[in-house]
């Protein structure tokens, strides 16, 4: 068989180069959308300013996030609890409890949780009461990140001292 | 300090309601593309084929993937020389070798890999040789996906028996 010159059942028609528009092949894909990403700079960076609230517009310049849309982070991390704002002159951010008590899933669950499988995305009816094998793995391992979220502190990453994981397999 | 009152800072300005706005806060983040779950489908459907080989529309419908989608990533995975493509009237797709040689790495490793952290996405200049603490735990825990991945085989979800993990923390 020649995989190169031949294309394989009913896919005779198709352009080869088409291959290459496929939007998301060949991209790596983050474990955390950016928003949840740029969510644990700021909680990170307000842990090293606790208790003193640091401006939208300080965080956004230390932490390397577009400024409109940190401060919009900030809002649905304050909306969730985790942040709370002061006005005026030394106004800003500041986390509403000291960093070792804060996981990065709680800030993670804020913005973008880790997406669950919980129901058969192929529609498969058999699979309505259990997952099929590869659904059941794939919940699983979300279940793994999410772990590893809520077992790492923000103030073990403030102070410079992330947690190591066991090799799993 | 009133919360719900107060706005923080510079943040004055900013219409709460623009915060429903964000293209990402709160959706919930899948752990893999939809590419490369698409692409699992498949992977895991041509091994209760193998060695015969099915036709993309059959795979198609039968994993309940759009499909001129699939036969995109299907022509990616040959690309990879995961999967190889016979011609005529009971050609189709095939995997080039059995399930229990193929991991889930190798299947996302062809369309979406996992995004490791390499640099510093802070730009931060100290950060360029050594990343820093929350980067370094983002980049560990996707390793730890990538294992997960890379130590469960095609064959055991096509056999129904995906593996469990060990609670990490």
């Amino acid at each position: 068989m020649n995989c190169k010159a031949d294309r394989g059942g009913d896919l005779d028609h198709l352009d080869w180069l088409a291959l290459r528009s496929v939007r998301s092949v060949g991209r790596s894909q983050p474990m955390l959308s950016q928003t949840a990403e740029y969510a644990l700079r700021a909680v990170v960076y307000l842990a090293t300013t606790y208790p003193v609230p640091a401006p939208n517009h300080v965080v956004a310049r230390d932490c390397n996030v577009p400024r409109d849309y940190l401060a919009k982070i900030l809002l649905g991390l304050r909306e969730n609890g985790l942040v709370a704002s002061q006005r005026g002159k030394n106004g800003g951010f500041v986390l509403t409890r000291p960093a070792d008590k804060i996981s990065l899933r709680e800030v993670v669950d804020c913005v973008d949780p880790v997406e669950r499988v919980r129901e058969c995305p192929r529609a498969v009816e058999e699979h309505c009461e259990e997952l099929c094998p590869l659904h059941r793995f794939l919940d699983s391992a979300a279940v793994e990140v999410i772990k590893l979220l809520e077992g790492q502190t923000i103030a073990e990453l403030a102070n410079g001292t992330p947690r190591t994981f066991p090799h799993l397999v």
